[in-house]
Formats: structure tokens, C-alpha cells, sequence
């Protein structure tokens, strides 16, 4: 590859065949006609040298050494600055010292480049001083519109576009094959580790794209560009940080509609991780159970390791998808047919009986007497060996089985007839099929055999893939805000607002509920104290009809029930009247500062179930809708179903459907349909409200009590953003 | 080793230097002076060639090949039968065809044999021919009282002893080096696949034991000579059915007294693997539930997974213990270092950050200006690589900081300076440390030091090693049975046993959890029905104070609330007599075929929080005690502190104190000191009551209601076994 075949590169078709002219910025940076390299040496040892030579020996389209004294680089005719280029060029590759890097984005502004990778480090994860070169490079970028890779990354490899641009690979290693794994990642070191175990494992990478400090271009925009790419069909990313999460959830929609798989693992889970990542990319970390929220939400697989991924990445690189979740086992020794079988089961998938009459073939098949199982899991015991086709073939009429919609197999075999059968076997159906196996994985790994180490692990990647392909993450609807209800709810606000207080009182906070169709129980509201308030409050126990509570409403007093401010289940005027003038009493002696607004009349619902359903905002992904057992359960169980709005009633349904391992919605005693269906509109309100009425920070409501049928908020607290940060 | 070598076998001393005499038969059978082998054979290819080669090949002590015609085998002269053998031999290993094995073991009772690997296959997993001849192999065992091991196993290798009893190795294998793991699995096959993948990742097994049909000796017995053996440090087992519980658990205990770990892979967990498991081994298999309750109590380890096994093997078998349970992590790449830092928090290690000295001390050691975190987990960045001797500088000052018990570290370099640092920082120091690597693994191995490919796995595998240290299994008390409390008790069983009926009146069983010192409600039982009834129970609830509920007692009647059989809340005489009449008219109306025994006039208890409470009998562990959250909470949330007695309210306490994620106890709502001990009460009442009468089949106490300090019973139901269970 010379400077020489530079002819080709401005005004022409790139790669994609689309005129470079409306690609955006990041299509030319990430799958370029042309590239520069700024910091090109001729000393291979650095990595201004190992890169270009890189560069050099994969890349098809023009390519041009920038160097400041040097005649060649590498063989190659060299430029003296980014300005001398004989045309602009799609992608520079950078690895000048950090205080020269703004200045060289400015020149690529000039020259017309597309995009830039930044590989030189000293940035933000540098002190002060770096996180000013950064700040810098940042403008430069903005202000020229030049996108930019990094800095302090390790740079991308793309086999299809034949780009060499990191330092992740030894001098003189041409890029492997197109393969439909593409892999992104912030950490450049540990990404090429990720990279490295995957080809290993016997992944197909075609992409591994590093994002480092992402002043510009972050993960989600990469992953945002690979989804489209024809050539993948699986994506996979090591991500620290979110820096874009609508992008994100677009991706993910993306990946769900294109059926590409997207798989996570996030760091930063743990108090101790968001310390480590604080100091090492200086950004912040949202919380993981949001992050794992989302991820469902829109159908990304989250992985709990790095192994875990890549046996994802396996188990969905050769694009077969299971027509159920049925799996077939056969094995030569009962005790791996019972651990796969268990992991099975744990994970989800069914192991169905065999019909008696392919038990029977199976059986026939056998040397007779047949020690072993015909059924499911088959277990051929070692009589397999009496004939040296019966593997094949008994493993045939397994996968081959009518109530199978996968399959999986184990072998401790040396390369021979046993594993050569399992690779005629694989190739023979289009039903997934995966092996377990130690050692000898070479042959399998070049044949493309999904292959894995642990019994729960090839079973644990089989049912994930059942899941992606048989649950189609629920639509996002279409929102449109109701211009007119957030102006009713925004007229309530102001009374507090007035009062400089940012908490509504529950009289209010109820009516808010109400208008997004939230079922509240039914109760007056008797404003202000007066003498005539026993008779008021009676006369709205009695338009009530039952057992009533009263409670305080003070701005003062939002947890009233620790000063005597709510008596519950009373009956009859009297009752009412009395305590009325108690609770009144014992409140002016406990809390003699509060001042009291009025008193609520409350019907008594009744509760088989408590729940709690609330709102509040995550600094990454926004407004967020919880929902759990409530009461006092709320804090010990710490589950919920959690849904970023927009999102419909049948989302909310399945979200709840998945609480308590599945066992909070049907049974005897767990949530009738009906009940169902409300606590799902109380989900779909909360949504609604925190989208069309953003100043409201947070909404507890809890409890929601649900009995017979029916499920009402028996209290809301509305918390209200600070004015500074409303919009 | 030939046959010449004889002489030493009888009368003599054996390995471990206890004279054979007083030796037991598993004993002589696991650790022999001499062994003879049935089925010996000259063709290598075959089972007993390729065994009898292992034998001679590896064995010290005599060896006798039994042959029926040839006058030699593979060298060694043969002897006709058994009864020809020149002495008593300690072990007989046994590949004959199935219907001679009975015989043999016949004829090695006869000549004074300790015991026997059985190798044959063709028994009880061969349908109902082979199951006969496994009764017929068992009553020979019974009879002679020869230990057998097998059949359809793949029989032991034991590195100390020099014995290769096995087809697990190939041909001309020598055992390798006594090691400190020994590996136990049911499953011949697939024991043999873990045992080859162990090795590969750098286990040091220094025994592998499968016991196949287990017709005498079971895994657990062969754990309990395996524990108390000197080069034994790591017990692994891969087991499917567990047959001797009481001998598990004093192994587990012995295990724990020891400081050896026992890790446990248990199968047939699922349903799915439960019918695979049957089929496989015909054996009953237990609640996996009850399984891991009863490891957790002794301080056994289960392993969810194979890998994760082996993984803790490793990170056991260098015999390292933490002091705490505070991890120093240092990394070149900030990426690796938050997903360690991450999985650390999240196993339940802490990631302390180092004192102001020792990070300056970090810091200043780094090449100026340090672009990394010199705090933990330190992220040398790669300016690391400016200095050859760097890397074990701060790895050391990482390993030995003061507030880190255990230390890991990631690697992903070719063999060099930076992995012999990693191997000589291991040396230096007696703390547990781990590194995390891909492919260069073979120097750590053979240098000893822990190694592992996922970041997880890594922290998972040092969190469980802290744990293991840190926590030491409760005592289990010395029980002594109660015989005058248990002949009350008995007492109070006899209405229903005269009745006939198996589940006694509530009032009763209430007497019963009293008699256990069980906190139960206040409560007056009001006998028969009568004109007087109404005055009767008016007067009850007026001793007993405050509002009463009342409840029907009928034996008929179990779940009385059903036909209108219970009143809650009654406060003055009127409305305790109006709610009696009531009551029982429409119990005759709904029940008209009930026996009415009584009324129950019960306190009203109040409950912040409801508890279940339980004993229920486990087809493998007998008498199981469990609580958890009750009410509508017991089914949903599935969730339960379960423990086998005899255990003391400590053991009650800490079982109680790991529900919800260890929320159920403490924080504002949670259990308070003085509700925990009367819980604990509850538990450890249940399992006295299980031990002392053994004749009560279950016990439901659901709800325990609990508030302000206390805890009481509000209802009780015993079931009582079968007469036909009766011990």
C-alpha cells in the first residue's frame, strides 16, 4: 500500500458504494476511502511506526504519512502537516503529543477530513493539565465539526474495511477474515484483552473499535454505526459510561428490528467499581439497576462477565435462531446429561420427553441390550463406541427430533470420527446446536461449531437465545404530550410553589394522580380549620358512606403520622367528629409551628396486597417508573419493575409480570388481571406525568392498596425540581 | 512392579504406617499395600489390560494379576482365582463380566480381601436383568462384608498410594505428583472430563475417586476417608445423589474442624434434571433447596457451576487464608480494574482505598507526572512499561499494603519480566492472591500461582476463600432429648389419634408450640357448645383484655375462615357474644356437617411485619426447619432461613439474618434484637419438637405476628405421620 493509489480518494465512491459526500462524519472516520496518519514513523517500535506500518498492510484505499521533516515514512512519500494533503481524506489517524492534538483537528476542520482517531493519552485521565488539552481538543472538534475517536484509545480494526488503526495488534499481523462479531469498548487495554480471549474462544471478529475518553464520538454512537453495518450480525460492548442514551435506546431499537443481537457488560456496577471509574475516566456512572432496566426495556442482552458475553457472542454469531425453546440432549455419560439437563431447566428452556416412537428409534439404533436413556436427555452410555457411525447417527435422530428446537452435545473426544460426526452433524440442520467440550476445540472452532466450556454455560447460552429470538421487547409507542392536562397539573403546583415549598400536599398530590388516570381513593378534602370543621368533615364521611380516615394536610407536616396527624377506620358522625378535634389537639400540642391546611377525608381501602409505584430521574437515562411490593416490604425487598417512559400497558404488564421470580401476578393470592390492569395504568400515568411535566422531581405513591379487584393510591408524595433546574 | 514384590503384603505395615489389622475395609479398599486385580488381562486395548498396565505401572506395593488360563499377565505371573492368591490382599479391582462380580466378591470375603472397585457395568443402570445382579453384588457385600466400590464406575487413582485403579488414564500414563485436591464424582465419564479439565487449569489432583452405582461405598463415605488423609487439603465433589446424609454431615464438620474445604457440584437440581437423574442412577433425588440449607449450615461450599468448582479448588489449593475480607487490586488498563473492583463489591469483599501514605508511596514511585490511580484498585496506566523493575515495585507495595488481606492482579504480556514479577510477588508474600490472565497461563502454573480467565471469576473465587476463613460454621449442639416434654406432647396427640384425624385443633397445637417455648397468642379455649357459650366466651374476653378474634375449632374444619369460622376484632361483651352467634349459625349454615370441638378466644396480636414458620420432613435430610416472610409474602417470595436440627438460636439467628438480602433484620422496619430472638426461639422450638417427637409429620405457624418488640403465634396446624410412619 503506497501514497501512490491517492487518486482515488476524493470526489469517489468509498467502500459502501455511497458518494462521500453525504456520509456523515462518523461514516467516513469509521469505514474510510481514505486515511492520513499524523504522527506516521519510520521507527516500528513506537507507536507512531507500529501503527502506520499497520495501516500499511491492510488498508486497500489511499493512505498518507504525515511527518514534519521525514521525506518517506515506511516506504511511503510523507506530507509535512495535515494542510499539505493532496486532498482531504476521510479518516486521520493521530499520534502527535497531547498539546498538539487540538491544533491538528483544526488543520483536519480545514482540510476538509471526515473524522479523527486520537490515540495519543495525557488527556483527562492526566490531572488538571490533561483535562485542559482535553477541554481544548473538545472546541477543536465542535468548532470544526471534525468527529473524534477518543482520545487515550487503542485506536479500531475493520476487517471489511480493511483498517488497521490501533495498536492492538504486533507489528507485520494482517486482520483476520470479515467476521460478524463487532466489538466496542471504552478501555483500549482491557478491550484488545476482551478481543484477544474472544478470537480465542473462537469468535469471528470483524470489528473491535476502542473509544477511550470519548470527548466526541462515544460508545453508543459506534455501536449506533455498526448496526447498520451489513457485515455484523452480533454486537458486543464493554462500556463504563453512557454518555448518550437516546442514541443508545435507538440503537437497540435498531438491533431489535435489523435482529442483531446487543450485548452488554457494564462496569461500575458495585460503590467500589463507580469510585474506580470516577478516578480512571472522570465521568459519571448511573445506577446499574436503571442501566439493566433500559437494557430489558428495549431488548439488550446485559452480561453479568466478560466470559458471559463472549459465549453470547458464540452462541449468536452463526445466526441461527431456535423455533422455540425446546432443547435436545445427547451425551455418552448420564452424569453431563443431567448437569446440562439442570442448567436447562434453571435457565429456562424445557427438555421435553422424545414421542415414544423416536424413543424407540433411538433405541433400536443401539447395541441390544440398551443400558442407556432414549429419552431426553439421550445418554448412549459408552455402547457408542461398538460402531463407529452410531454417534453420528443417533445424534442425528436428536437434533433431528420433532419436539427439538435446539440441541447440545459433549465430548471429551480427540479429534476423530466422534467430533468429525458432531461437525457433519451441525452442518446437516439449521437448528442451533452447541458443544461442550476441554481441549480439543480447533476443529470445531474452524467449522464454526458454537463450542463451550461449562455445562451451565452452553445451556445458559442456548436460553438466551431462545429469549432474544422468542420475546420481542415490547414496542416504544409514539408520545404525544397532552398539552392541556400538564397545564391543569401545572396550575395545581402553584399554590406550593407560592408557599416556596417543594413538596405538594396529598390533597394535591392525589388530584395530579387523578388527572393521568391513576385510581385514587375516593375522598373530600375539607380545606382550612374552622368551628364548623366537625360537622364538615362528618358530612364528608357520610357522602363517603364506610369507615373513613382523616389526616392533617400541612406543608409542614409531610410525614403526619408521627405527630398524630391520621386516624384511621372510623365510623358514624360521632366518631368523626371526635376525632377530628383529637387529632386537631394532639397535633397543635406535638407540632405547635406546622400550619394546618385542612383535613383530608379518606375512604378505608381495603388491602390483600400493598404496592409501591413511584417516579424519579437518573442522571443518565432521565425519568424512570418503579413499581414493587409495597408497604413495608418496599425497603426489604428492594425489586421493582422499572420502565423509562415512553412506554404502553402492555410493557408495564410484563415488567410487573416479572416480579417476584413471576409469582406477584396470578396464583391464589397474587395480582388478579383486573388488579393487573390498574397497577399497570398507575405505571402508564407516572410515565406520562414525569414526561409532560418535568419540573415534578419525583412521586412516591405507596401505598397502592390492592383488594378484590380493585387497587387504589392510598397516599402520593409529589416532590418538585428546585426552579434552577426546571426547564 | 511384578508380582515378586509379594512378600510385603500381608501382616505388614501399610502406607500410612497402621497396621492392616486395625484398618477399616474402605480404608484398606482406598489406601491398599497390596491389590489383586479380577479380569487382569494381557490385550492392552481392553479394560482389563489397560487397568492392569496402570496398576503396574504406577503401584509400589504387591500386585497380583488373577487370570483363569494365562500363567502370566503382562509380565507378572497370574494366579488361577481368588482363592489361589498368595495372601489377603487389601484391594481387589474387579473387571469381570457382570454375572461373575457377586462370585468374586464371594471368594474375596472368603480370602480375607478389604475391598473392591468394580469396574463392570451392566448393573442397575442395565434395566431389571442388571438391577437383580446389583441386589445380588449388594447382599455379597452385606454377607461378606467387603467394601465395594462401584459398580459401573471408573474406578480411583490415588497419587500419594501410587494407585492407577482406573481407566481414566490412557496407556503408560504415570499418576501424576501427589497434589492437594481430591475430586469425588458419582459419574465415571464425566468425572474423568473434570478431573482432565481440572488438570488443565492447573489443579494439583492428587486423588480421583468414582463411585458409580454406589451398591456399598458412597461418596460421602469416601469424603469421609478422604478428609482425614495428610496430602488432602481441597475436597471436590461432583455428585448426583446423596445417600448417606448423617455421614455427609459429620465430614462436613470434620472438613470444618480441619480447615479443608469440601466443594460441592450438586445435580439433578431441576426438574428436568431430576427425571434425568433417575433414569440415569435409579436413586431418590432430594430438594436441592434442602441440599443447599444443609451445606450452608456446615460449611460446605456449593458450586453453582463446574468451573466455578474448579475455580475454587484453585484458589484453595495453595493453602492460603486472609486475615479479612479487604482486596488491593492493581491493574494496567482502568478498565480491568473497575470490572474487579466491581465484581469485589459485589461478591461481598471490600476495595478500601489505601492510606494517604502508601498511595503517595504508589505514586511516587510512578514516572512523573502519573497519569494513573495510585489508590485501590491502582491503575498504573501503561506508563508502567517506562521501567523493567516497576511493575513488582508496585505490585509489592500493592500486596503488602496495610490494608489488604488479598490481592489480584491482571496480566495480559507473553512470557517475561512482567509475569516472573507477578510469580516472585506471589512468593514474597503469604496472602492469597490471584491473577487474571488469558493465554500465557503454563509459568503460573507450574509456579503455584492462582490463575483465571474471567474478571469475576477471579474476585468470586477470593470472596468465597473469605468467606470460607472468616466464617466458621455454627456449633451444632449436643441434642438431648426431653422426655417428660415429649410424653406431654404426646399426650395432647391423642384426641386426634383416637379420632382418627391426622392434623390437630389449633387451640391444641398452639398447647404443643408452648410446650416448646414457642411464643404463642393469649387465648382462651372455650370446649363444646352450649346454651352458656355466649357468656362463656364473653367472660374469656374479658380476661384476656383489649379486642379478641374468635375462631371455630372443628376437625373438620382446617381452613375455618372459609365458611365464616372466624371473627376478628371483637371489643365489649356484646359484640363477642352478637359475633359468636353469628358465627356459628353460618358455619351451620356452610358447614352443616361439622363437628364443632370449641371456640378459640385468641388476643388480637398486631403485625408490622408477618412471619411463616415451619418443619416439614426431607426424603434424604429428615426434619427440616424454615422461616421466612409470611402471610400472602410465603408463596410469593419463596424465600427461607432453613436449617436441619439440632441447631442453637445463634445458627437460628444468623439464617434469619441472611433473608431478603440480609434486610429482614435491623434498619427502621426491620427485625428488632428482641423480635429476632423470639424467632429464633421459633426455629430452634420446631426443631426440638421435630427430634423429640418424630411422630408430628408438619408444622405450619403462619403467621407469626410480629411488632413492637414481639412475636407471636396466631396460628398453628401439626400433622401428624401416618401411624403407618411411626418410628
Amino acid at each position: 500500500m503506497t501514497a501512490d493509489t491517492e487518486a482515488g480518494a476524493v470526489g469517489q465512491t468509498n467502500t459502501a458504494g455511497t458518494p462521500t459526500g453525504t456520509r456523515t462524519g462518523i461514516e467516513r472516520l469509521l469505514a474510510p476511502s481514505s486515511i492520513a496518519m499524523v504522527g506516521a514513523s519510520n521507527q516500528e517500535m513506537r507507536i507512531g511506526g507500529q501503527v502506520y506500518g499497520n495501516l500499511a498492510l491492510n488498508f486497500k484505499g489511499a493512505l498518507y504519512p504525515v511527518h514534519p521533516r521525514d521525506q518517506a515514512v515506511q516506504g511511503d512519500r510523507a506530507y509535512r502537516s495535515v494542510a499539505d494533503l493532496p486532498g482531504p481524506v476521510d479518516l486521520a489517524v493521530i499520534a502527535v503529543p497531547a498539546g498538539h492534538v487540538a491544533g491538528v483537528i483544526e488543520q483536519c476542520g480545514e482540510r476538509g477530513v471526515g473524522g479523527a482517531v486520537v490515540l495519543t493519552a495525557g488527556f483527562a485521565e492526566a490531572g488538571p493539565d490533561g483535562a485542559a488539552l482535553q477541554r481544548e481538543l473538545a472546541d477543536a472538534a465542535a468548532r470544526t465539526g471534525v468527529r473524534v475517536v477518543g482520545p487515550n484509545c487503542i485506536g479500531y480494526l475493520s476487517s471489511a474495511g480493511g483498517v488497521a488503526a490501533s495498536f492492538a495488534m504486533p507489528p507485520g499481523t494482517p486482520l483476520p477474515p470479515a467476521g460478524p462479531v463487532a466489538l466496542v469498548s471504552q478501555s483500549g487495554g482491557f478491550g484488545s484483552y476482551i478481543a484477544e480471549k474472544a478470537q480465542l474462544a473462537g469468535l469471528r471478529l470483524g470489528w473491535f473499535v476502542s473509544t477511550g475518553n470519548e470527548v466526541d464520538v462515544n460508545i453508543a454512537q459506534v455501536l449506533r454505526f455498526l448496526v447498520e453495518r451489513d457485515e455484523t450480525r452480533v454486537l458486543l460492548a464493554f462500556s463504563e459510561t453512557l454518555r448518550d442514551p437516546d442514541v443508545f435506546v435507538e440503537t437497540a431499537r435498531r438491533a431489535a428490528e435489523l435482529d442483531k443481537p446487543l450485548v452488554l457488560l457494564k462496569a461500575g456496577r458495585s460503590e467500589e467499581a463507580a469510585r474506580a471509574a470516577l478516578s480512571h475516566t472522570a465521568s459519571v456512572v448511573g445506577s446499574a439497576e436503571v442501566f439493566d432496566a433500559v437494557c430489558r426495556q428495549h431488548g439488550v442482552v446485559v452480561a453479568d462477565t466478560m466470559e458471559e458475553m463472549l459465549d453470547l457472542g458464540m452462541i449468536f454469531q452463526d445466526g441461527r435462531r431456535p423455533r422455540g425453546d425446546r432443547i435436545g440432549i445427547m451425551t455418552t455419560s448420564g452424569g453431563a446429561g443431567v448437569l446440562l439437563a439442570d442448567g436447562a431447566g434453571m435457565a429456562g428452556l424445557s427438555v421435553p420427553e422424545f414421542p415414544p416412537g423416536e424413543r424407540d428409534a433411538i433405541a433400536a439404533k443401539m447395541p441390544q441390550p440398551f443400558y442407556g436413556s432414549a429419552s431426553n436427555p439421550v445418554d448412549t452410555t459408552a455402547q457408542i463406541t461398538a460402531a463407529p457411525d452410531l454417534f453420528q447417527t443417533v445424534l442425528g435422530e436428536v437434533v433431528g427430533g420433532s419436539v427439538v428446537d435446539m440441541a447440545a452435545t459433549v465430548t471429551w473426544a480427540r479429534p476423530g470420527a466422534a467430533n468429525d460426526a458432531i461437525i457433519e452433524t451441525y452442518r446437516s440442520t439449521d437448528k442451533p446446536f452447541a458443544v461442550l467440550c476441554t481441549t480439543w476445540l480447533e476443529d470445531f472452532q474452524k467449522a464454526g461449531v458454537p463450542t463451550f466450556t461449562d455445562p451451565r454455560r452452553v445451556v445458559h447460552a442456548l436460553a438466551a437465545l431462545a429469549r432474544h429470538t422468542l420475546r420481542r421487547p415490547p414496542a416504544t409507542p409514539e408520545f404525544v404530550p397532552d398539552e392541556d392536562r400538564a397545564r391543569r397539573v401545572r396550575s395545581m403546583l402553584v399554590e406550593a410553589r407560592n408557599l416556596g415549598e417543594d413538596v405538594l400536599l396529598e390533597s394535591t398530590a392525589k388530584r395530579v394522580m387523578a388527572e393521568y388516570g391513576i385510581p385514587v381513593t375516593r375522598e373530600i378534602y375539607v380545606r382550612g380549620v374552622r368551628d364548623s370543621g366537625p360537622d364538615e368533615v362528618a358530612a364528608a364521611a357520610a357522602k363517603l358512606g364506610g369507615p373513613v380516615a382523616l389526616k392533617v394536610m400541612s406543608y409542614q407536616l409531610p410525614h403526619k403520622s408521627d405527630v398524630g396527624g391520621l386516624r384511621l377506620g372510623l365510623s358514624g358522625a360521632d366518631a368523626v367528629k371526635d376525632a377530628y378535634r383529637d387529632m386537631l389537639a394532639e397535633v397543635a400540642r406535638r407540632a405547635p409551628d406546622a400550619m394546618i391546611s385542612g383535613v383530608l377525608v379518606q375512604e378505608m381501602a381495603p388491602a390483600r396486597l400493598e404496592i409501591g409505584c413511584g417516579m424519579r430521574h437518573d442522571p443518565v437515562f432521565g425519568p424512570m417508573v418503579a413499581l414493587g411490593p409495597g408497604g413495608i416490604m418496599i425497603e426489604m425487598l428492594a425489586e421493582t419493575a422499572l420502565l423509562r417512559p415512553p412506554f404502553d400497558a402492555a410493557a408495564a404488564k410484563e415488567a410487573i409480570g416479572g416480579l417476584l421470580g413471576g409469582r406477584l401476578v396470578g396464583g391464589s393470592r397474587g395480582l388478579s388481571p383486573g388488579e393487573l390492569d390498574l397497577l399497570a395504568a398507575t405505571m402508564t400515568g407516572l410515565g406520562a406525568l414525569a414526561l409532560e411535566v418535568p419540573e415534578i422531581a419525583e412521586v412516591d405513591v405507596n401505598p397502592v392498596r390492592v383488594a378484590d379487584g380493585g387497587a387504589v393510591a392510598a397516599d402520593a408524595l409529589i416532590v418538585l425540581a428546585d426552579d434552577a433546574e426546571e426547564s
